[in-house]
């Protein structure tokens, strides 16, 4: 089924389904895949028809209420037991976003296993988690906006939009709420290799709010620090660890590296839920490498071998600003940001 | 016409006419572009049938040779006026790489106006400009292979091999002799959008040659110094100012500014005709944009803005080696670079 763009949302339930944009199609079709199962969800996260990592959190939860009414049908009151694999294999279905493993944990912990039917308690939970995540953006949209000042040039990577989460944005909520303010004078967005989010996803959202935005080559992100006087990079986020270091789509720590050797500051935006207190710092997080082909497409000679790895670590001390629905907090630490989650 | 791979030639003098691989093409395809006058060049320069600053300067001398023949054919001895407009076109195709002025210049010096046929003095200095770069290019693979330890991991950027000089490249001939004493364990090189010459020109080079090559997307550099290590970022150079400023592909800063903060040594290999001594510094340099097209192809949405410079500047303090077919210097400046040419 297709739809006009005035009712774009990533996803949504509808019908007894988790209805998905294909992002895989954007921007030139505006299609979308309906998820009846929890195999559909599963798929559709690891060939990313759906990504971002609160995207992936709700749709994960929406997941796990499929899940539980096939349990519930199959194995009536037995259904807490069955579905326990299903969960660990939604968990592993990509390895470096924490919010796919923290909605399913949620999602599990929201219902007693002697529940009878728990589709209905787990249904509710599902759509208010996905409430509750663009409430989250507009906040961190606003909390961000404080920091930049009028007339700012900024950067952003990747795509941590309304596409990458439930509505709004986390690195695009920011920028969404800067804009709104009139504070932004451009958006450059890097094109982000290999999967061109910046190029496909970030570049037709801020056009649809119409938001001036300018495609870059990611590799021209520091010769614009060094001419182009850039006061901010917005980044999203994958998984925050303990610590605060950060994993991100790969590239993230190139620009944090050369943003801080051109007194460009950089700002994290991100849910608590992408805040991951069980890692311990960045060397903990894995890091998911996908396909060569992804990198060579038809481009490289046939036979060249390649290394993909999708995210990367920037160490909390490249981060200027860490911005949550909470509040921000500058040069987040362990005991930063373990206040946050106490505030 | 198409030829076998075992006799490719980046560019070569045949039946009275300049011979180009069509880089366009490659890998996929071993075609070949015939240039039987100036404006064949011209056009060859400008839509990248030829690339890499070496490359379109010799290009360029038998660009000379073929206006000249043309101004002789049509003016008789009135021919070195005839072909001054016809140099300034040729001299303007690309603005950043000064090998193409430097090429222009040389040859038009080399036959005073009264020579009655200018075109066999012209012909035989353009083939010992072509085989001067050839012999440049092993000095400069030698010189700079003395600095790279065994056992080494390093990273290029674009193409900086045979195929962007007259034979065995800048920086690839650093890793080619490199490789030759057995001191690379592995060859990294960076897909290098928005055209590719890593993915299309560089990884077949290597793989032709049996130099074990990885690719990697331009964004992943700094995580790869930061986890893989690497021991030298090695490139080409469009242009060396005066004072060892560097202007070279698109992400040579984005990668000098990450080797200095991850103690990654950082190597630029380019033969005197690179090295402009009347372009006092970086800022002196002109940086080329090209079409936004080449950044947006059909990925990003209808009317996205697109800001597209293919070249950018590394600062001279960035770099740690300067190699060249005198010898290499080491943290080049004003002093050392003038030296070099009075050596």
């Amino acid at each position: 089924m297709t739809k006009t763009a005035s009712t774009v949302r990533t996803l949504s339930w509808e019908d007894e389904a988790l209805v998905l944009i294909d992002q895989r199609k954007l921007p030139h079709q505006l299609e979308y895949v309906r998820c009846d199962c929890l195999d559909d969800v599963i798929v559709a996260i690891q060939t990313m028809v759906i990504r971002g990592a609160p995207a992936i959190g709700i749709a994960a939860a929406y997941g796990v209420v499929l899940a539980a009414r096939a349990a519930h049908k199959d194995h009536g009151d037995a259904w807490a037991k069955a579905i326990e694999i299903d969960c660990q294999r939604l968990r592993a279905a990509r390895p470096t976003a924490v919010n796919l493993a923290w909605a399913v944990d949620a999602m599990r912990k929201k219902v007693p296993p002697t529940e009878r039917n728990p589709v209905p308690v787990l249904l509710a939970y599902a759509r208010l988690l996905e409430q509750q995540d663009v409430v989250a953006n507009k906040a961190i949209g606003d909390f961000g906006a404080l920091h930049v000042s009028s007339g700012s040039r900024v950067i952003t990577h990747c795509n941590a939009g309304a596409l990458a989460t439930a509505g709004y944005g986390t690195a695009l909520g920011v920028i969404r709420s800067a804009s709104a303010e009139n504070k932004l004078e451009r958006v450059f967005a890097t094109e982000t290799r290999p999967w061109l989010q910046g190029a496909r996803l970030t570049a037709w959202e801020l056009q649809q709010d119409g938001i001036p935005v300018t495609l870059i080559a990611d590799s021209a992100a520091a010769h614009l620090m060094r001419t182009g006087e850039i006061a901010w990079v917005i980044t999203g986020a994958d998984r925050v660890a303990a610590n605060g270091d950060v994993a991100n789509k790969i590239g993230t720590y190139s620009l944090a590296v050369c943003a801080k050797a051109h007194g460009v500051r950089f700002m994290v935006a991100a849910p608590l839920s992408t805040i991951d207190r069980k890692t311990a710092d960045g060397d903990a997080i894995p890091i998911e490498c996908r396909a060569g082909a992804e990198l060579l497409g038809n481009v490289a000679p046939v036979g060249a071998a390649a290394y993909n790895p999708v995210f990367d670590v920037t160490p909390a001390e490249f981060v200027d600003v860490l911005v949550t629905e909470r509040g921000a907090i500058a040069k987040p630490n362990a005991l930063s940001i373990r206040q946050l989650f106490e505030a």
